[in-house]
């Protein structure tokens, strides 16, 4: 798309220190890491999010996220990673071109993990109904 | 593996609510969500994370995320999902068992995002040939 940020980081309009390439995807550094080596996967095909990517382009994105995470984890010297994919300004995204996120995690980084809650009586089995109902194929 | 939850509730040897299941995944409630409708999708194969899980695996995955994001979002009235995968302690991860977080996300719902934060001259630039030294395929 003419105006999205990503998409000229694809075509080198924009800089990025990028450190995996393929036909399909492109990975690069976060400019505002949370962790040294935060890293940004994107599909060469631009989409708005999850809801809207093709099944082939969000398999291409699944697969560099799976084939690098080792090696941003290696490179940084990291215990762990955490992958994000934010959908939505109510869900954090601010670029809306997809992206999943590649965080390296450190022992006592200081990072908080959300807080899960609990279901009420009958609260989860009803939502559950209510999910399954709304799958259409 | 036989002393793995999220193995057991594929063999439904430990009830979950499920919302969805083909040949190779399973999704289910989350019994402690962030929010109502957070849902974890696994493979049936066991894999411990994204550190190890099979490209083919991994795809599966990846598939039913795709699938049943826009699906959960409808059925709980969200205004988007985040996608979560934590991988290893340092992460957050606390089954292990290969599995992503599908989370509905409200205006206001008060969660709030990790922050990011700046790197030092050169320093994005020295970390990302470090990982491409690390990438060995």
């Amino acid at each position: 798309m003419n105006d999205c940020l990503f998409c000229k980081i694809i075509t080198d309009e924009i800089p990025a220190e990028k450190i995996y390439e393929d036909e399909n995807t492109l990975a690069f550094l976060d400019i505002n890491p949370i962790n040294p080596g935060h890293a940004l996967v994107i599909p060469k095909e631009h989409s708005r999010n999850i809801l809207d990517i093709t099944s082939k382009s969000f398999s291409h994105v699944a697969e560099t996220i799976r084939k690098i995470s080792p090696a941003i984890k290696d490179a940084v010297g990291a215990d762990g990673v955490n992958i994000h994919i934010n959908n939505e300004p109510e869900a954090g995204q601010v670029v809306f071109h997809m992206h999943a996120h590649i965080i390296p995690r450190f022992s006592n980084d200081g990072i908080k993990m959300w807080q899960g809650k609990e279901y009420d009586e009958n609260e989860a089995k009803n939502i559950a109904e209510g999910i399954k109902n709304s799958l259409d194929f």
